[in-house]
């Protein structure tokens, strides 16, 4: 089957739409966290080169390399939301007719739902890098292109919120309380300071504007 | 040439990332928008029919109505973005060697302005309307997507604070200021209960995970 990052925008925009359970909302945050390194990386290559800028120069080229790499981990991430979900819908379909079965798939359930807690966390994680990203951009960035630095730590910012989101909700259907405590207490972490880090950027920008 | 709708994920993100200057973030924005309108119609499409929700199946009909419609609107100003911004090329591309040329070329770059200035505005209105739907999706739902409730205001939220700096950039830029000024009025008037208008959104999700 074509992968969604091979498929238009408008296809994706129809099968998220549509009643088919993937992709959802955590392939839509990983995307948006993809977005936000394309825009980081839009903002480098039209500084770079500019005599204007010459002395970011270094700096724009080692930002770069970091958004292209951030790019390529969350557009992979676009796909590691669908591939966990249905492990999940594969686990549920499991046979319950006897108390071994039962406990068996119990068991099966229990350790993807670790895997589909840690996928959102890796996912929000990398758009809180986004975030961090956007602020050299807003710093440094080209003034003929700020506003993109703008709308990259904007896309990150829904990204980590949407991604957290779906951490949540199957930390909270975990039995390993302990485990799950853990990963909520690394996106509790992250969570503390973005709302503050997103707004202090954004108006960065607009203070350029 | 191929529409961006019509390329891959892949493709818009290889583009938005490289210094060819469009797509930019006025796209990414629109983007943001349909993606969340997209994100309303799947909590419709997964809530209609449900036993468990026949109570609001009227709403959910209606919703979603308004959700498809919003989504093609918003699908279509990816492409509006570019189209503006390559008129406002074409503009700084024409002749200025004689006075009159000067005057011509002026005059035309001040008349796109007002479209650059109202292509944005357009969108960060159907954003803000994307937020009102995100709204009732959140509020009468399936509770077992209830999350995609909660990116959709995201999606929304980012498309709008991002579409917001785009009209603020070409309205400043705008000789007239009569004009500009009823621009930013309207805008204002949109941002000015967005960020509490999303939060208490979000807040209404996690409640409900």
């Amino acid at each position: 089957m074509e992968e969604i990052k091979d498929k238009s925008l408008q296809t994706y925009l129809d099968e998220l739409a549509s009643k088919q359970p993937t992709p959802g909302g955590g392939s839509a945050a990983a995307l948006m966290g993809a977005q936000a390194a394309a825009l980081v990386s839009m903002v480098c290559n039209l500084t770079l080169g500019k005599p204007k800028y010459a002395e970011v120069e270094a700096d724009m080229q080692a930002l770069l390399a970091e958004s292209e790499a951030l790019r390529e981990t969350l557009t992979g991430m676009i796909k590691a939301d669908v591939d966990v979900f249905n492990k999940l819908m594969a686990c549920y379909g499991l046979p319950k007719a006897t108390d071994e079965e039962k406990a068996q798939r119990s068991a099966q359930i229990q350790w993807v739902l670790r895997e589909a807690t840690e996928v959102p966390l890796e996912c929000a994680k990398a758009c809180a890098k986004a975030i961090a990203l956007s602020r050299i951009a807003a710093e440094k960035g080209n003034l003929g292109v700020i506003s993109d630095a703008g709308v990259a730590v904007m896309s990150a910012y829904a990204g980590l919120k949407s991604a957290a989101l779906n951490v949540e909700i199957n930390a909270a259907s975990l039995k390993d309380r302990a485990f799950a405590d853990v990963k909520l207490a690394e996106l509790n972490t992250i969570m503390q300071t973005a709302d503050h880090e997103a707004e202090a950027i954004y108006q960065i920008v607009k203070g350029k504007l």
